[in-house]
């Protein structure tokens, strides 16, 4: 798996990534096995023991390979792919004896020189040296939880139960080995209940110190598989003790995932709620409750889409990238803006907004003073007025329409009112920054008058 | 129920509304029956039979429905109401083969053609495929979480409840059915306890169930029911776990309904802490103290009338016909507004503030820049002038009242105090944009200058 | 205890609310009473009976007097004080017939006329109508944490203490009753621990009702108090479903008071930690180090201090008053507006801004752009100037000190460094305000010239 | 220990500090012995009697040195070194006579007048008077929760399982006090367990009471340890109801640090998923993209350099001197602001922004209206020019190097696109604020001209 790179990895390489995730697979099975063959020490012996060499070669692989992934430097923030700082790096630092201690087959290397089929309790304790792989989890998770092509949630969640798991067949085993341990089996939690209990079936042990495990971690403490010598009870003090942890550990992270989760509809709720409420209190027409509440359902249903508070805080040149690759063609489209220079309508494209309305809400009013005006996108309006009282309507406007342009450039109250017709997205161009792009070019002022004249 | 609606229900249609709160109702149902039919099985064959057949119908029913009922689309935010699309939509939806599976009455058709009145696991087990309806509740549920008029504490209560009900009775009815599936009825949970439980009453069987699924979900764990054979042992420890995360998803759920809920308490006591806090650190006097209390806690009152707050996101055109509504006929009625034309009152309309104000509050003192003036919506004000440190009475004013306004068109500091009399409302129209609007309206000016002489 | 208002009480009437208060305690006693007389009969006909009558007679006196305590009309907050539309209020409100009903003594009434002494639990569960008035004890609660006079917190708590006191012994009671009416003593959850345990003493009972109780509540669950047949079975399964709820919400609040108390905590850390992180990121001088950290650190001790934050959102008004309070006599007395008139004063307070600052800062510093000058309200500066890269001190102000004046007036870079000396106080005035408010007063302006130039 | 300091010491002295933490653990030795001799008299005859005269002693001597402690006045925020004040303010305050009843070795002053070895019950609890010294644990504790040298996660961390241990310690030891004061033995939690449990080892009869107690505290209650007589279920049902409120605070607790750990990885998810949504919502090209994630990324990376937020609530003085420090050389080598006046310079660079750019990102693109122009701190950027639709590289550029600059001088759109080259910084001058400082500063104005024009 190791090949000839003049320069190493770089983290980020395809081959790498399976190989740590391949790798996690593996460091799971030993976080479960070490325990388990301690406490069944059959098994270490038979069953697993190919399955053990396997794993402690990839791990050995591992080492390796770590001297071949370069890094990133924390102050200069530029990755690191010589070779000797590499290695320098990974030999003084505390993890590099710890691999290899967790990575030494002591047991089989005792075996081939003594011969003999001793599992003993010592190896058994050695062998939770594979532990510290663990280590290596938990940073697997936390890459994962900053990556936003897996949800956090979900994350989070295997990352607790994963833990959980852990704890509790961990716990489960030492408990077993303690009874093992004990010079009377019958005064131990499971030889009080099960004669002879060394001498039945692996899954039948197992089963047991899982089921008291479980009850205490979860304080269901039934009762029928407790403590009954004073070795027990002081691990069952510290278990439990443990366990107040875990478990405010496990509601703090659920109490968050919720929290978050649900701030949204939180939000959404209290603004209509709110406005609902000034609505009511200041007894407003239903006509107007209605364009406010439309006006509010379809501000959180297309909240991805709102431009000001998605793209406000980026830096100026991606704004105008960003405008120019959305806007620029239905401006080029506009009448009031044909032949004008490409300066010209660059610059005006970055200082556009754009804005989404729901069907049937007045965009302009009639007799407004002018701020700013408006050209369709996709969608499209119809522009009424009101005389004595009566609406009439004039016209209808689709994309790239343009409205509200009368009353900035005569600089009077808007002359009609314009309704949205179907959901629909507008650019609204401020009259002052109009104005304020047109001075310097001259040219481009005198294409638009003329523009305007024409129509 | 199915009318021959040419182009498809409208998902807001009442009838289908009614319909849908009632198909909850049965699937509500099917959640509970599915599994005590399983655990007891006398009841599935004899009682509920009956109406099993009525919910089965019903769903089949339900199935036709949705062909009929138009959707949504994704992208484009239109209602799709051809035939055509919404069955191949949901004909190619996973939905569409589970639907049909967990209509499928199994048990009684395999009845009809073997005669038998065989209550057999396997059809338990096809029944529990009727539980597939519960994600439709999960729908139910989402949508009234979102609907303003349905408080969300109490659906989200109901919700949680319904959940820990639906899991309590399932994981009792199964652990019911491990032990009358256990060789040695004496080395079972129940029978241990019990002897010969399968010929007492299903009252009994079910009591013991969810007692024993109670006590272990709320970690009460007495012990008096507890696993006797390794596969109870085993489920005991499958619930548990379950029980971890159901357990830290309710406390996550309260609390974060209760951080929602206290947090307006908490931010008009913090809001009022401070000031407090501040005004005892300057030692301020007790007049101005009580002015600050008043303020403050007439705010919090009246939260929901603060137009600022409220209304200060919504677009321009919905902002202005509040305004216009609420008062255009207060200005009108003003003597310095008597008379303008109907462009300007729009304008001004538009651009004005609306304020609550407790009793006794100064508003405007004598003295000071004049940089807006007032007029009273509602209540009542008094103005009063400081003369050699007296402070003299001079007026009352009620609603169309106007003050300040002597300041703001002389340009001088402000003669009197105003203060409040009664709980009430005024609009602040602003020095600056006042002489803005003033501007290119020069009739109007002359108009409200001839009106301000010869008031 | 009823006077003859003419007009109702005020709802804050002293005497109200000490009787309010006296009252809590007496509904506290109902709450203990009513389920406490159901389970230990005894107790109802001989002990407690005085005590009933006195408290049932004070229950009526109550109901009296709310015909005559005025309200607050929620529409228009006025508080409305007549008789007739009290009156009113109250009796077509449902609380009227309850609250009758849960004040009339039925078994007192059923001795008088029947004149045995039969402790039947029809009666028993009448009492326990007189739960109804806890409703009061809700609204008592309410009423507190809204009243910034009392911790939030204590509050709270005591609320939280009181509903699961209540619940506990409810419940105990109850379970106790349900012992007491089952017809083989032996087959229940105290009989099978206690023989006859009817005949002990009342505190026994009690104990072991509270003992269960609690033990279920906080789902220890030791088991030897446990269920014995379907009727307490089916009780627990209510009261541990119950406890789900109550355990949630105990902790839901518990979270969310810590998280409020330790807000301010957070902030200042992650405020001083962020600062700390930059400064050695960018490896800043220790002097500006030093210098940050004491302006956070002050900044933190001072909150309540801070007059932006503070009474940043008060009406103009009242912001006036509290400037003109605390900063007129410091204005009036230093060198540069001594002479200048009153409404000239008056308007300059209104902007000023007050601040504080630790000891040993930089306030001005040499050749900065003047665009504020100070006034030293409490505390000392010191005057340095750098000449060829050395620091030459120059003078020492104390309050009514003035700094920065030079470079406002001459419109040049500050000559000076100043340098706080204790921790203290200044306002600052605005450049651009000063001379706005200098031009239309040009007496206040020839006076500020002439001070300065004799000074 | 005490010296003779003339002027009390300061309470931030090095010697006090270590003497304050060493005291803390003789405080919790003084929290672990006076339960645990009172449940174990031998062990308080025998063993720790010598320990406890040198605690006595050591808070004796504690005592005096009070006396001599500087303290902050609460309204002055001063210290306060006065012997008589210092003396004063601790006398009448209701520590000190607790504080001297807390360090009296009463049973061993009995012991010397009596004669006897008497290990009466009530020297046991005036041994509990010690645990007012805990008090001064929990200052302690408060102090390094405000000490940004410390984690806080920790520090709390520590907090809460101090107080858990003291808890199940104290309540352990008292239930045990409890069983050897009962006077049927066997008719008591351990005696019905353990014959003769009082001649046993003092370590079974504490493993004991400590399984016990954490048993309860967790919830588990296995019943195999449980309360027998009246006075043993009393004691539990208080701490049963204790527990509630210590699990409630530890969730509470642990819920908050947790929502605090993880808010900023939620800030950056929730950011860039919004950003991501939004640019697939609108199809952006895969180029922009990459630069929006790029930009979020590096933010996030390196929030604890970004300038404006963390230096942009510190005063004008401070945010000069670090701007100073941070980019004076850097400007002072720009061709551009050769040989300007010192005075020009330190105006500029207080008016200065400093931005962090990702590699390949475009700064100022061509066409671009000019309003600011930029300075290369570290890193370089390519300046390129699109002609044809064709990209032309013009030059590279590194640190002092100037861009932006001729579009803001000659007022005219920016002639070139510049892109980053690698993760670099630079600095920000705004073109209204040069041309602002400029203006009174002729002679500088020419030199930057004619720097200008050389170049």
């Amino acid at each position: 798996l190791i090949f000839p790179y003049s320069r190493g990895f770089e983290p980020w390489n395809q081959l790498l990534i399976i190989w740590q995730t391949f790798w996690v697979v593996l460091v799971a099975y030993s976080g479960w096995s070490s325990p388990f063959e301690l406490a069944f020490k059959k098994v270490a012996v038979e069953g697993l023991l190919p399955l053990d060499i396997v794993v402690d070669a990839s791990f050995a692989n591992d080492i390796l390979l770590t001297f071949f992934v370069a890094y990133s430097d924390k102050s200069t923030y530029l990755l690191v792919d010589d070779h000797k700082k590499i290695a320098f790096r990974y030999v003084i630092h505390l993890g590099f004896p710890m691999d290899v201690a967790s990575t030494v087959p002591f047991q089989t290397i005792f075996r081939i020189f003594d011969g003999k089929k001793q599992g003993e309790d010592v190896f058994g304790f050695l062998n939770l040296l594979r532990l510290w792989r663990l280590r290596r989890v938990n940073k697997f998770f936390s890459r994962l939880e900053k990556d936003i092509r897996f949800s956090y949630f979900w994350t989070r969640f295997c990352k607790l139960i994963c833990m959980t798991l852990f704890a509790v067949h961990s716990v489960g085993c030492l408990y077993y080995w303690l009874a093992t341990h004990y010079h009377t089996a019958e005064n131990t939690w499971i030889g009080s209940n099960v004669t002879n209990f060394q001498e039945r079936s692996i899954s039948l042990g197992y089963t047991y110190s899982m089921y008291w495990s479980v009850a205490t971690l979860t304080t269901v403490g039934y009762g029928d598989l407790r403590a009954h010598n004073t070795g027990e009870k002081i691990f069952s003090i510290f278990y439990m003790f443990f366990n107040i942890g875990l478990t405010a550990y496990l509601i703090g992270n659920m109490t968050n995932l919720i929290v978050h989760g649900i701030a949204r509809t939180f939000a959404m709720r209290d603004a209509i709620n709110k406005t609902v409420r000034y609505a009511s209190k200041n007894i407003l027409p239903e006509g107007i409750k209605e364009q406010v509440l439309a006006h509010l359902t379809l501000k959180f249903r297309t909240a991805e889409l709102q431009q000001e508070e998605v793209i406000g805080d980026l830096p100026k040149a991606i704004r105008c990238s960003i405008a120019q690759y959305l806007f620029h063609t239905t401006l080029e489209n506009t009448y009031l803006l044909k032949g004008v220079s490409e300066d010209f309508l660059v610059q005006l494209v970055s200082e556009i907004k754009a804005e989404y309305f729901p069907p049937k809400v007045d965009i302009v009013i009639q007799n407004d003073i002018p701020t700013d005006f408006y050209i369709v996108v996709s969608g499209a309006v119809e522009v009424v007025t009101y005389k004595n009282g009566m609406e009439q309507f004039l016209s209808k406007l689709e994309s790239p329409g343009l409205f509200g342009e009368v009353g900035v450039i005569f600089n009077m109250p808007q002359p009609f009112t314009v309704r949205s017709k179907r959901f629909y997205q507008v650019v609204r161009i401020s009259h002052h920054h109009f104005k304020q792009l047109l001075q310097p070019l001259n040219a481009d002022g005198k294409i638009i008058l003329s523009n305007f004249l024409q129509h």
